[in-house]
């Protein structure tokens, strides 16, 4: 049911930036890659990235991407280090396109396995000149994803890197009868995200017995959904992009809980 | 001038939410209308109903919808009860297409007459794999909003039900000399919406005397726009939605009436 | 690359207004707009004006409306005027659309060099029907917005005026030793935007000595990006939008240099 463009693009164009939305900012990026492809969709996931917070943009980044059809340009701009000599970047992965600043806005999509072929982008022919030193969003990675979008291949925009630049991700502390796992961020319900995947660590909390102890309260096992304990009690769970995650049923864990984005969580195990 | 769309679809699909704009929930939600159809067209109600509020998603649904295209799909995702035995939902009334969880969201386009065809979305093919329990917007409502964008007709999707889940609506209490209205909620301008209608209550509105009194204030007869009155001096008119709205000219009438929503709203007769 | 589409419209409409995230107000326009030309594409510029401020409206849009394709409608709805006799304007410049109150919105493309057609709105079988006498954007605009996407020419919609309204523009104070400039406002990254544009004012600052001085740090010469200071260093640059503009290097010059809109800054020269 994909549409048949040239070299299998999806015709859309994803946006996550820091921009937030008062300023003109995200309008003239958008309008910039529409001149170069009047006729992609484009489609904001996020401009409300913490202003030059690039884990979040790589989280945000790795939890949504995949929901796209294959051919999609994901346009990604937490540039604090913009007009300095960090590398503008393509990478071409499991049927996705990506750009924005080689700074690790793309840690997470990297550490995803499959094959991953990245291009820095040198070729000046596809920029908006003047080219502004403060705004590659929109006078450099605006228009190369217009013509991503378009069906022009990634090499054509520079030659193939692969040292990719990674940020420290917060990894748990795996011990054996411990873990001191962190509260990453609350979303929009309260509910806290965790730095455990379902991927990584989920087999272990299923088989096994553990407790996790606040004040006045304990979750001991793995939920389903909220509505899984009484309204007003504490679950954890896998939530829906594959991270442990806190919460309340009918209320928000955040509150409740009084835990908030950076305090440690530990998981203690029973055996 | 509508194109010609099997089916009578406009290939555009509406969001309203309660996700906020800084997670992947949004984001990811219209990969996946997207990846079903990415030719439709998104587009953004609102992500900012406050979390869990189905009334004011019903509301804003009911006063948005119908200035669409006959043939779009609206998406409704206000979900507390995901994961839960409430029901997933598709509405097809006046021409327009309505999904969500079936939990009082529709309640004001119910109220609207008209004929009303109703199923429950049971048909698991529609559905991407793994279903995630917690994340019925992406997993199940999104694609399903895809395919009715591309003109899989409703029945398709399941078996009809007419037991739709309603919620209380704030009704005003209608007396003979008074009336006790309701401050349903205040607009980014300032002004009071109440929770009463032109349709149900304009015309004795229009016909008899009577007076809104406040601290300092009252408002005696209905005006057709803000600037029917003197800058700073308070209104009543019924607003472009059709509710009552108490609007101070050229200022915030919730700062200079000091009103708030929930607050009563007393509407004496004179005679 | 640009498609072609009859008398050279882009097919996109862009949006600009007051109206906020948490009302129906931004959908109801969009679905307005899309009920005339449902295969345009609608864009977001912002709809986070603060109330009633047509001085931003007017800087975002002259900020941004050049990056979109020739024959784009910009919709920009920031009207307190609405239902008085501030009359509906169209205005044609520089292959572009505009569509608005004729209220000072438009003061910044109207300072453009370059020829402009200007007409008041006034055939009303392009309007909706009833007109709400205050929700112009909803039923007078954005179908005016959907008829000009779809190539109706401007004269079509009434006759050509030339007596635009504009609103004052906070001009700087220039004069021989010192300039009395202004910080207009901030943007999401804390950087102060100056009332000195790079066209107007940029070669006297590039040519001469000058200093800017605050309480514990000074600023003396033009950087061309953020990071050529040290980090937590002060700077400026004329930023993406040819504009002035206090910046600190890795951190908000708002919060570290105290400064906010409104305040005046002084620009010293030397010789």
């Amino acid at each position: 049911m994909l549409p048949k463009t040239r070299d299998k693009r999806s015709g859309i164009v994803t946006l996550i930036t820091d921009f937030g939305l008062q300023a003109e900012y995200a309008g003239a990026m958008k309008g910039a890659v529409l001149t170069v492809n009047p006729r992609c969709q484009i489609v904001d996931i996020t401009h409300q990235i913490p202003p030059q917070d690039r884990l979040r943009a790589s989280f945000v980044l790795q939890n949504s991407y995949a929901y796209y059809p294959e051919g999609t340009v994901h346009l990604v701009v937490v540039d604090p280090g913009v007009g300095t000599d960090r590398r503008p970047l393509i990478l071409e992965k499991r049927g996705h396109f990506f750009v924005g600043p080689d700074n690790g806005v793309f840690t997470g999509v990297l550490s995803f396995p499959g094959k991953c072929r990245g291009y820095e982008i040198t070729r000046q022919e596809f920029f908006r000149k003047p080219l502004s030193s403060t705004f590659h969003g929109r006078d450099l990675f605006a228009p190369v994803a217009g013509h991503l979008s378009l069906g022009v291949p990634p090499s054509k925009f520079g030659l193939p890197i692969l040292d990719y630049k990674r940020i420290e991700w917060p990894q748990p502390k795996i011990e054996n009868k411990r873990w001191v796992s962190q509260i990453l961020w609350a979303d929009p319900f309260g509910n806290l995200i965790i730095n455990i995947s379902r991927n990584a660590h989920g087999p272990r909390l299923a088989e096994e017995r553990w407790v996790i102890r606040g004040h006045g309260w304990k979750i001991e096992n793995l939920s389903e959904t909220y509505g899984d304990v009484e309204p007003g009690r504490p679950l954890a769970l896998f939530g829906s992009s594959g991270w442990l995650e806190l919460a309340v049923n009918q209320n928000r864990a955040q509150e409740v809980l009084k835990l908030k984005p950076g305090d440690p969580l530990f998981i203690q195990f029973k055996k």
